[in-house]
């Protein structure tokens, strides 16, 4: 009480106290922000390099009969919002049976623990930061965001270098396509929104979807270069509607290879579902949205069952990220936004009962940068050789000849920063981005984790195997060091 | 990329943004910083109310055989960190010898999801806000953290509006004292730092320990007003040295009541533990400081059985809060710091086998705050009616007679805001504080959750039963109305 009564007689001091306050922040902002244009002049862009690469994917030709590839990811769906994954609330019977008759991957963990950088992480095969998406991409045509941006670019955690993934990656549609394929992107895009950075723009021959998150405004949905939803669209009907979209490309296209890239815009927030899925789960309208989309992923596979071509296509099933605001992460530590493991631990489900050995659940580690290295040994396309290629192809584990993670290691990135490693015996953790935030929070780390015993990440076994604990740090330091001087992993 | 160029060549517009932006936060502050002052102006202090009480406790008399009292309150530990709860990298089998013979309280709510405040509840019985702890105690002789606290204040989430617990508070050492006991606080107090504010100026004959929590400086372990042991204490030696000082307490009390409030330091980071027990767990330092207190609480309860004590003698065993940065909330969400169930619910045991029906898991709501009420109904005091009391006695529960929680309630803190409550059936919030951190997340809510489908909280089942989140956030409504018209909780 001294204090206080103390306090009050010295407000002078106190406002000039709070006046220095703001001008240290101001100095520090702009001292970031200095060394945010420097590196992002640093960009390293090599324009042309991946049309080089498709022009020689174009001439090879394609000698063999190619698989359809149909990829659908959830939105912010959790590891333990499916019912095979232990779900009760929420029941998701089509899911479920594909995880039966194909592999399910119990140690999958997503590119990044948010939207955009993940997405750029599958389709590229590479860790997000190489594509230029650290983070998520904001509406940039408000300026309100533009000057978050700034700011956060300053902080040099929550930051995008760029407004679209860069042109010179190589990404999936695009390899399909010149391999042959007919190219779709249903549903959520979000690796740019600009004029020249839209679906169409980098090999996907159909576009029926939104440019970004279902909570950004405005909500249209587009048809190619077109909107053929206003804003704002009815968020209810979309599910049915992707779903008719699919059922309809497939039938356009049948007799040819395709690439269906189905980017479920739920149970992202704000969820929605139709009439007749509207309380059909005890999970609210969360659960609803997820029953629905199990309904839909149901459809699609009784389709391609129906016209027998299930025969040649994998199905791949997974989330972008943990769950947000609700979902269940199955008791995993962290969310969405989290390097923690309920932040980008998710489902991973691979389908195609003739060619796989299915029923089958892998505890080996996986990540979504594998999905384009798989995908390509399996249509026997030859990945690019200029540049890194992060992930590797599943396909021997898929085939159940061999175990593909022996010493395979998955970097936890936290926008620009590496700050975790993953092994199939640890999870290292310098620092995590934090849960729903927007800030590297430095925790009491650095942590090790045993991820054989402790898969919730709540005790740090740092004292009981010190040399493991040694050898991750030497290791996270080698990536960070190799980032800083080639982050586009270019081979030249 | 053109937005970017442009953006450097608008430099002059950004730094006079960024100029404007700290205008604007100063602003904000002051403006907080205002309302702050008013609302510590109001905050309705009555000294001499606890004295009169007190008066009447000794004047009341015993005329019956008191019981003895042990609380064990261990720091940061989690619902999931004993192995009666499911933990298997941590051993705990006294702990859980007292759960197997006692009660076990598997829905039990720690007054806040921080320290200060959650003692100030386990010893007032009271929603810590009303005893203006509204959040924990940082050390005020750092000029740097009376500006954080200012600051804090100011923003009105992360403020207390003294240095100690108020004086016109009756605590249970306090009370029980005036009846007749001999009361000792061993370990950590956390209620007040400076001469006046300390254990033995609350009621307390004896206090070995330290003023604040183990990871904050100077770490000095005082017996009663004395330094004992200087900072840096060594804390590999501490639950050692406290065991010690339990049994030399016994040994003193034997023949008289006791009250034995032992408040360990661990596993609050930095979690330590002597040479004898580390490495005795799976879970590293934090697991070893786990088995380690399992140990001190085994040896204590050992004592009192040599002693024939046990028939006398109610123990307790809880925890704070949730579990920090490391630690297990056995699948709960959140951790400490979060009004989600991770950082709020723990386990709360009661041992008296001799009196309380043992061996039996109870699901009924119960919280801190009801220890105090509880253990006044065991030793016959009544509490006292100047002021509103929010917990309620478990005696009936713990003696098997009758559920004590129909129509229970318990109110989340984010520090002074009430932003959930918690009942048999739901948990509802409407924002949380945020996990680690010092604001108040304004979730996607408000949520309601099934709190028997969905303890993990995930799912909002606010469509499936609207009524019941419209009648909680009346109830929330109306709380918040009544700890606005009397924080206090005076009763005149």
């Amino acid at each position: 009480m001294g204090w206080f009564r103390k306090q009050r007689s010295a407000g002078t001091v106190l406002r000039w106290g709070r006046v220095l306050a703001c001008l240290c922040l101001l100095g520090i902002v702009a001292g970031y922000a200095y060394d945010s244009f420097r590196d992002a002049r640093g960009r390293d862009l090599r324009p042309g390099r991946a049309e080089q690469y498709l022009e020689s994917v174009r001439a090879q030709g394609a000698g063999h009969t190619l698989p359809n590839i149909v990829l659908v990811v959830a939105d912010d769906l959790g590891y333990g919002d499916l019912s095979v994954q232990g779900a009760t609330s929420i029941k998701t019977p089509n899911i479920d049976q594909l995880a039966q008759q194909g592999v399910l991957f119990d140690n999958y963990y997503s590119p990044s623990p948010i939207c955009s950088p993940s997405r750029a992480g599958m389709l590229s095969g590479r860790y997000p930061v190489r594509a230029h998406v650290p983070t998520v991409f904001l509406r940039t045509e408000k300026l309100s965001n533009r000057f978050v941006n700034q700011v956060m670019r300053a902080m040099n955690t929550y930051s995008y270098d760029m407004e679209s993934i860069a042109h010179d990656e190589v990404l999936l549609p695009e390899v399909l396509k010149a391999a042959g394929y007919t190219t779709a992107l249903l549903g959520k895009w979000h690796l740019g929104e600009r004029e020249g950075d839209r679906p169409n723009d980098f090999g996907f021959d159909y576009f029926f979807g939104a440019l970004y998150s279902n909570d950004m405004q405005p909500y249209a949905i587009y048809r190619n270069r077109e909107i053929a939803i206003q804003a704002p669209a009815d968020q209810s009907t979309l599910t049915g509607e992707l779903t008719r979209e699919a059922l309809a490309f497939i039938d356009r296209n049948a007799a040819q290879p395709f690439f269906l890239y189905y980017a479920s815009p739920f149970p992202h927030h704000p969820a929605n579902a139709s009439e007749r899925f509207r309380g059909s789960s005890n999970a609210g309208i969360y659960g609803d949205a997820v029953q629905e989309l199990d309904w839909s992923v149901g459809r699609i596979v009784a389709d391609l069952q129906a016209r027998g071509l299930d025969k040649n296509t994998l199905v791949l099933f997974t989330s972008d990220n943990g769950p947000w605001f609700q979902g269940s992460t199955g008791g995993l530590r962290g969310r969405k936004g989290n390097n923690l493991s309920g932040g980008q631990r998710v489902p991973f489900i691979a389908w195609m009962p003739e060619r796989l050995r299915g029923g089958r659940t892998l505890d080996e580690l996986a990540s979504g940068l594998d999905i384009f290295p798989t995908v390509l040994e399996l249509a026997g396309i030859a990945p690019p050789t200029d540049r890194v290629i992060d992930g590797r192809s599943l396909l021997p584990a898929l085939e159940g000849s061999r175990d593909t993670s022996v010493d395979a290691e998955f970097v936890l990135l936290a926008s620009k920063k590496p700050v975790g490693l993953v092994t199939a015996d640890y999870a290292y953790l310098r620092a995590t981005r934090s849960e729903n935030s927007t800030y590297v929070m430095l925790s009491q780390g650095p942590f090790l984790f045993d991820a054989r015993t402790d898969p919730a990440q709540s005790y740090d076994v740092t004292p009981l195997h010190p040399q493991a604990a040694a050898a991750l740090a030497k290791r996270l330091d080698a990536w960070e060091a190799a980032l800083r001087s080639n982050l586009r992993g270019w081979i030249d």
